[in-house]
């Protein structure tokens, strides 16, 4: 690992040259870097909480002063008890992952002594902004190594000097291993956002990590493609055919598991029907939880007349931007479906709701029909679409992918939580024995065979 | 379709609203639209035709007064042999492949009663701009409908009488199938791209066909991802091993097979220990079909001494921009990579010529070694890599696509020739019971199972 106060571009263009020697080491080279990094972190502990407390000392005084959250501290803390050992953790996780590159996925043979082949590699260069928690730097370096791709990491100001710390450990450690030292670029320089995200020469990927500020502004500024997403404004419709317990548990998860978290519920849907049925259950468990509820007239006109006073006396008015805001907070708007007289056309209007007012991250429905179900999923335009569970539970870890990159609404290449096949990309390989195209086709004597192989 | 002469966000506001209609029409809604589109187009061959005829007269005046190219106005003509019966069948062909829509790659038991699946389905709307050939229109309206992805279209000025026939033709087909008539856009609104490339809340992928220029203008400026490639500048490098009967007729098919071709052969890197053994039957029969050879000195020497004199006369000198050129015609620039010790060593170097004067398109190797050519193949840093056969094989049909939407040079989403499976993306759908975030992890009593199922 290089720590780069020189120019965003030599930096990157330094990542570019290591890339192609990093992408053919071997599985083996790779873990054997992820077990030095680890051993190297975990021996300079007391060095890295240093340098941690030396920040935490400055963002604690602009914390005072208002410059800086309370919740921007609290990620900056690497004392806090366990955050430590799941940094170092979570490089022995991704050590243990399978290798993500060189995974064949279709031969074809072509014709005789003429085999095509698609196989996984990494993609190049990845430039990964993130912003005050210190433990990414660990975590991405993993990820990166792992998948044979060189990184350039950009970290916030608030936490420099444990970053310092971390990458000096990280470079000393990678000294005695095959990867090269150039093939994880630290950047520090201030202001470095701007020019690295114009050298698509370079660079082929940007990840971005941290506020919604941060990926819409790499989404405008990139030259090359960003894998992320802004906003989660997550929805969830109920149908009036659900049993009210499931829903109300399902519904208290997906908004106050962690509010913060992108795939939160901010905006709840309910037909009609459902208002007096499923809806004061839900809303009573909501408020007992402390989640301020949004309501619009329908809804809230039935909550009145159905919860006890004091719960009833919590309800508020929902304006219609509430419909377009993720709260990442306590707070819940509630939407009425009108009843129809075909069921499937008001979860149509529940789907054209959630598509014009979502993030395509991640929506569900609540119903105990199948048929239902498969209405609003097939309509909803969402990287994830769920039936009768939390919408928390969009997540890489979750899904079982043993690691996140992040959660993706982009259309293209990886969509949903991305596990470490969104850090690669595939080629085609062919081996022949002589062949050109003219033998083929009108002009030629030979007739394609295009029969798939076993991988 | 419709014919657009309104503005372009109209058009990518319409296709985008049809998309999710599109979106969830069946596997035979969707192709029997494509029969009635071939079927449509078939009957109405002269009017297509006269249409054309009247693009053509005014293209043939262009070209006349020199502001037109002649492969331009070749290109334009729909009236040459079996161009028409061309067009339909490969709609006909279209219709005859897999849907790409629905395919699930993916089943995870998370738990008891919560079922996680990854399934295809389409990107969203794509924009496709293209230059003089008025049958891509069909080609591409088929591939969209087919992927169930809605596309806005851009033709060139060039063919606008045979475009606007043939989208009413096709816009007349649709009104008898499902497929909502908003879902194909056509823009015939001069100036029309820049603002469509800024359209990135409608417009989900941008596909350009056509000249470097029109391919680089898209990547600057497109504020959504463009799948595609500028240049297309391959390599072969011959390793002294090889049969040199062998490497005569590859290579040849590589430069001379269609030169105008992105996946033909540009740059030829020769070890020198090949120069006096493999070359000189090389370029003997590259001479033979009218190839001008551009040579370092050491090839051009080595060369000097082989050949006969009528050949020798007609070797030129190579400039260093030689091999940084796409010549798209029958010209090759010959680079000689001096011998080494470890024959690996050679190989490198060409490798690392090839990573910095290459596009990253194709690049292929001659050896009889598979040590010599896996050093090569996993050493450049491109789409294609191929090894004993020509360039040219780089394409969709030939790979067995059975349709090529393009070839890409991008490290992410679709590298390579692309085929219907590019026009697509996943989804991630979760079947559950109830379950909530809260129950597994630190503070539940649920485990995950994270379990593979069976497709």
């Amino acid at each position: 690992m290089s720590l780069t106060n020189g120019s965003p571009s030599e930096a990157a263009r330094a990542a570019k040259l290591s890339s192609r020697t990093l992408a053919i080491l071997s599985t083996e080279d790779r873990n054997s870097a992820l077990q030095s990094i680890h051993d190297a972190l975990s021996a300079a502990k007391s060095d890295i909480l240093n340098a941690n407390a030396r920040d935490l000392e400055i963002a604690t005084k602009s914390a005072a002063d208002g410059e800086l959250s309370q919740s921007i501290l609290k990620r900056l803390d690497l004392s806090r008890p366990g955050k430590f050992e799941d940094m170092l953790k979570g490089i022995l996780d991704v050590k243990g992952l399978d290798d993500p590159v060189g995974k064949v996925d279709m031969r074809t043979e072509l014709d005789d002594g003429l085999i095509l082949q698609r196989q996984s590699c990494p993609i190049g260069v990845l430039l990964i902004i993130f912003e005050a928690r210190p433990e990414v730097i660990a975590n991405i370096a993993s990820l990166a190594i792992k998948s044979a791709n060189a990184a350039i990491l950009k970290g916030g100001k608030e936490s420099t000097e444990s970053f310092k710390t971390i990458a000096t450990v990280i470079s000393k450690a990678l000294e005695s291993t095959k990867v090269p030292n150039d093939s994880i670029q630290l950047v520090t320089t201030r202001d470095a956002v701007d020019p690295l995200l114009q050298l698509s020469q370079y660079i082929d990927l940007v990840i971005p990590r941290g506020s919604n500020e941060l990926v819409r502004h790499c989404q405008r500024m990139a030259h090359m493609p960003v894998l992320g997403h802004a906003d989660g404004l997550c929805h969830y419709y109920i149908h009036p055919d659900v049993e009210p317990e499931m829903a109300a548990s399902v519904i208290v998860d997906s908004k106050t598991d962690y509010p913060a978290a992108c795939n939160s519920l901010e905006s709840l849907l309910v037909n009609e029907d459902a208002l007096k049925t499923i809806l004061p259950g839900v809303a009573s468990a909501l408020l007992a939880k402390g989640v301020s509820l949004l309501c619009d007239p329908a809804s809230k006109a039935a909550l009145s007349e159905t919860l006890n006073k004091d719960e009833a006396a919590m309800l508020q008015d929902a304006g219609e931007s509430d419909f377009d805001t993720e709260f990442l907070d306590l707070i819940l708007a509630i939407k009425t479906i009108p009843r129809t007289q075909d069921p499937l056309e008001a979860v149509d209007a529940a789907v054209e709701h959630i598509n014009m007012h979502g993030s395509h991250h991640t929506d569900a429905i609540l119903t105990s029909s199948e048929q239902i179900a498969d209405r609003f999923c097939n309509g909803v335009d969402s990287a994830c679409k769920f039936w009768n569970c939390s919408t928390r539970m969009s997540d890489g870890m979750r899904f079982g992918f043993g690691t996140e990159v992040g959660i993706s609404t982009n259309k293209v290449h990886a969509r949903g939580p991305v596990g470490l096949e969104g850090l690669c990309i595939h080629e085609y390989r062919i081996k022949g024995s002589g062949q050109g195209a003219a033998m083929y086709g009108a002009g030629g004597s030979r007739q394609w065979k295009h029969k798939k192989l076993p991988l």
